[in-house]
């Protein structure tokens, strides 16, 4: 077999030639309970674009990557601009480089985070009070499976993040990142539930966590309009996720 | 509290400013059975840088992204000049990115790939005939664990690269990925003891696979010094590993 073999990081491209850019952008998923529904729902932050490519569509937060920033570093900045929080996961995605992605050749280091309910919702009202700093009408809140067509290649990409979301919910305490830290068994159902857009059932719910040994029961309970409900909290012990050797 | 928005995917930066390039690196993996010795060893082949930074030291095989050449198409290139090889794997690994992993900005976007055994061989022996496209010296498998250190930040990543192969070689049919099309049961065990560095029970290991119903039996034998060993291949109808909904 004949082959060639090219030099290996060999010459120096030169930068104004080679027209390649990197940004950053990231998915931040949370959970909203609307008032009256019945479940929960999986919701993502989206930013309009005010100018071209795409301009006036909907995106997802980012931005380009900064010559003296690591890339998740970038991720949590673009995502505290957008949401103002900090995230209880964050983690790379993918990186996502076609040619013909966009009409200038860009290369994008997507990050996937999760937001907790009540943190997030504060966010939104917080936008909502058009304080100085934000420019509202140009960020809000959709339905993760729900929301309108969006820029580039975005809309594949948030399908991935769904993915991923799914699969790790089924072997890590991923959940964990959009609970408070007391919560009852009908919360963490519910965000089964709404990750994996089906109904659970109770009683088999209740036996499989309670066999997992990922919980711990408090001596609190909540109390209101149903009978009192005992609150967990998650075994600190276990990882949130396991990401392998990478430190970070 | 007070947050600052920045403009998103606003300003487009001046690529002469910048300074960021994006790289594409590829961590190969192979098995080789030494003669005489008693177990398989996972191999990967590295590359000796023959310029600065880090000139002489080995490196993963890689490149320069192509402004004309999508993410996956480069690892296939720098994965084809090095090995000659089509890879029976090739998936997205991480992006590293970090400010301070060259004296340039660099981000790599980087691959991991498995090459099955015969044919690296037959690559590895191509490779020491010394012809015209090859210079030999500069390409060598080695030890994926005792490797010598490596350039940048590529002993890291091939680490991480390790810790994958681990992962999924308990979740998915990856090991066929090292394996020919027709295999014993002995040499899946090998497979898989070589990935994760210990040795397996026979008995157990014959029961787990045979309860997994990944494998077909065959009605052919291996025959030679032993007694003769039953062939097996893998039911096509699994996928050798799940990546979720992208489109590769």
């Amino acid at each position: 077999m004949t082959t060639t073999r090219g030099p290996v990081h060999a010459a120096q491209p030169d930068a104004r030639e080679d027209g390649i850019r990197v940004a950053v952008s990231t998915v931040i998923f949370s959970l909203r309970r609307d008032t009256g529904a019945d479940r929960a729902r999986v919701v993502l932050p989206l930013v309009r674009r005010t100018r071209e490519p795409y301009e006036s569509a909907w995106a997802l937060p980012g931005g380009w990557l900064r010559p003296d920033e690591n890339l998740d570093a970038a991720a949590s900045r673009t995502l505290a601009e957008t949401t103002g929080l900090a995230p209880s996961f964050l983690e790379q995605l993918y990186a996502f480089g076609d040619v013909d992605r966009s009409p200038s050749r860009v290369v994008s280091i997507v990050y996937w985070a999760l937001v907790r309910e009540e943190v997030s919702s504060i966010s939104a009202s917080t936008a909502a009070a058009h304080d100085d700093n934000h420019d509202d009408e140009n960020v809000a809140w959709f339905d993760a499976i729900t929301h309108p067509p969006l820029a580039f290649d975005h809309d594949q990409i948030v399908e991935y993040a769904l993915w991923r979301l799914r699969n790790k919910v089924g072997y890590s305490r991923i959940a964990h990142g959009l609970l408070p830290d007391l919560f009852t068994l009908a919360d963490l159902r519910e965000v089964y539930e709404a990750i994996l857009g089906r109904r659970l059932d109770p009683a088999n719910f209740r036996r499989q966590v309670e066999n997992s040994d990922t919980l711990i029961p408090t001596d609190d309970y909540r109390t209101g309009s149903h009978r009192p409900a005992r609150l967990y909290r998650y075994d600190e012990a276990f990882e949130l996720a396991e990401r392998g050797p990478l430190p970070h």
